[in-house]
């Protein structure tokens, strides 16, 4: 066995004290986020009335390389980060692979993913602007548990639209949202101007996120002292999220890792972005080159069957356009159960390097993305979220192809979350019930379709 | 802020290499198991039916003071431990408390417990002994769980008997020992003899822990190449948990913490019993003294209501007879969310440490403890476990109380698990429906009724 242990712990002294901004290294800058009516970029003023103050700076900043995290929210980090790297000595001994696996794994706090590291932030600048609250969307939960319990720490309001069929059919995840403090809200509600009009066209409907983002949204900008708060495909998110690419890289400088190979899941990128951001900083100023590959379902094709144009961000398209790899804001997943992984669109900033060629992109079906969380599980003793399971996936591709050529390459990979709420996509696994569904062209046509056409483009 | 970090990580090596048996300094021994038909103690013989080999010889050794904790073992602690000691800073702050609260936290593991420490160690002397398998049976889950990540680990068979009631009430701790490749029986079941006789006596039975004792029993003394296996209450299995303690205190030594009051629930008595083992070994070999608490509900109150008798292990009265604080075998308790917690009896090495004034007993009422652990939750981040939470009751109450006196005590708890499974608990706390229960002293006399006569007693 070599001197790496199994999990390296960096020290609460080893925390970065400041995030980076992958944006200040970009030659292409990621397109800015436009006004849908007009097409221009939104102004700060603009999305001052939904965002925080100092959210929309960072949101905007595509200069500034390093941003200090402010000592509340390091003081918070210190509960639950630094996270673990961990050696997947098993797993590799399982596969009788000459690579080395490393994987740096955010699931070891209540929200259960790499989430809570933007909802502390958002929180932060929310009460340091004297908010009374924030208001947000929730699909399956993990964004919404990860937002409460940073409101419950700064002692903010949090109101959580969770889509009508998810409120009823997962109840956990609720119930951990209220545990915490959180309202959470089925949506559509009676509560907003937005759900009553769609309850009224759709009576029994269970539900979207488009629509619970547009109840969130009514509700931040008509309460005064609320804003809305969003834990993906944002810039700002990214800045957060550095904070895991950088404790991954410390850990990395302490014992010598170099890793070959970077791979994550990637939703609407936030954990990837994160992840990535110093690695893709030295390969953007030509210090030293990486392979970063993202990896997606084969049900949700942003990267590998996507167009790199400008898209609403959500169903309902009432949010500005971002210029992302999307399918179309009315592209309907088929059912895939990594929930975090049926987003139609992707961080810009993700967005730009791929198209700028420095970082690749790959899609897993989803049977074979659980046989590998299951034998992942039994080796290495984790049970991986279904979102995770698509970076474990393609590592273990990697580590076999290893096997075959006799190559000791260093494998890393974001092991993103939990999947103690996702047992019935296990029990789906387990049943053999399982299926693959993959978007025909046909149907990417029709998605493709529904992209808005930009005034002066 | 002090010196002392949110989390103290103990480097690997750090981790101890012997177990430490706390009996090798009892001046008073806990007493044998004893054959309930002639009220004998059980030899060696008699117990290698049931059990593994090295385990038997574990559970008689009340001399051995350090047993070495094999290379195997430690490799698989490893990938989990050493576990955090945790200085609640946020807790300390909400109270407003002048007590320094300290928590070792055992439920960063995918059984979501302290189970984990004994079920890789009994499938370790399992595997060793060259045995194909092993059974036991489980009600909510969590032991089941840790055994089938052990045997998935060794590979080795693991047949799970899971209170019929919970099996399909509780789907998803199911799934994950299904993952873990455990094959899973609602209990009781046709596939044993017992079970077949209890279903023809109660057709439309949902189960009972005490049936499903049984039929593991059974399947593991009839089947080749099987042994049944237990999660709690034995000697052999506190030994396997001084893991915690010792983690624990060579945590305290390194940053000089000297707590004054360790606390932490009991149920069967494994977490317990493991969190103080070195504790109490100082205090019986009068090195230190140190006030030792532990917590049991109301709702079965062993401790503080229970006799010290002998009494059958299990409701089913196969079991041999053990020294403890029961309330007899025939006790049944109300409705409690503590599933952990539930059990008639406890754990003879610390009944007998109690019986000599060695340690404190409390019972707390359930809705005091989810109110308790309700805040712990948003002052700490951590959704705590229902047993766990009696301990942060008990430990918050000692920490209010400073801040009536003004004392400045060092109070350490066992935080043993995480509540991801039990959301049902919380829901009807979050709801306001959680109702208290309390047995009267007609309830125990009648309970205490079902205590066996003991031949030769």
């Amino acid at each position: 066995m070599s001197d790496i242990p199994y999990k390296i712990y960096l020290d609460e002294s080893d925390l970065p004290t400041e995030w980076y901004n992958v944006r200040a290294d970009m030659k292409n800058k990621p397109a800015p986020l436009l006004n849908p009516g007009t097409g221009h970029p939104l102004t700060a003023e603009e999305m001052g009335g939904i965002f925080c103050e100092e959210l929309v700076a960072q949101e905007l900043d595509d200069d500034t390389a390093y941003i200090p995290i402010p000592a509340e929210i390091r003081e918070y980090y210190k509960t639950y980060r630094p996270s673990p790297l961990v050696r997947a000595y098993n797993l590799e001994k399982r596969l009788g692979t000459p690579a080395k696996i490393y994987y740096k794994f955010e699931g070891n706090n209540t929200s259960g993913s790499h989430k809570l590291n933007s909802a502390i932030a958002q929180a932060y600048y929310a009460k340091k602007q004297g908010l009374k609250g924030v208001t947000t969307e929730t699909g399956a939960g993990q964004w919404g548990t990860a937002l409460s319990m940073a409101c419950a720490y700064f002692d903010l309001d949090c109101k959580v639209y969770m889509v009508k069929v998810s409120y009823e059919q997962k109840p956990f995840r609720r119930e951990v949202m209220r545990t915490y403090g959180a309202s959470v809200t089925p949506s559509p509600s009676m509560e907003t101007e937005v759900g009553r009009k769609i309850l009224a066209e759709h009576p029994g409907t269970t539900g979207s996120l488009g629509c619970a983002i547009s109840e969130a949204v009514e509700v931040a900008v008509t309460n005064p002292g609320y804003r809305y708060v969003l834990g993906s495909v944002l810039n700002q998110v990214l800045l957060h999220q550095s904070v895991v690419g950088l404790e991954t890289k410390t850990a990395c400088d302490k014992f010598g890792i170099v890793p070959d190979v970077i791979i994550g899941c990637a939703g609407g990128g936030s954990n990837l972005g994160g992840l990535i951001a110093p690695f893709m900083g030295e390969k953007l100023r030509g210090e030293r080159d990486y392979r970063i590959v993202a990896v997606e379902p084969a049900s949700c094709p942003s990267f590998t069957r996507g167009k790199f144009a400008f898209d609403f961000c959500d169903t309902g398209k009432i949010c500005p356009l971002a210029k992302m790899y999307p399918l179309g804001s009315g592209f309907i997943p088929s059912p895939n159960h990594a929930g975090g992984l049926r987003f139609h669109g992707m961080s810009p900033i993700l967005s730009q390097l791929y198209h700028d060629g420095l970082m690749e992109a790959v899609a897993v079906e989803q049977t074979a993305v659980f046989q590998a969380a299951e034998e992942f599980a039994r080796a290495e003793g984790i049970l991986p979220a279904p979102e995770s399971s698509h970076a474990i996936k393609v590592a273990m591709d990697e580590a076999m192809r290893c096997k075959e050529t006799g190559e000791e390459k260093t494998i890393l990979f974001g092991l993103t979350g939990t999947g103690y709420f996702d047992l019935v996509a296990y029990q789906s696994f387990n049943d053999g019930t399982m299926t693959d569904s993959i978007p025909t062209d046909e149907d990417l046509e029709k998605s493709f379709a529904t992209l808005p056409v930009v005034p002066g483009t």
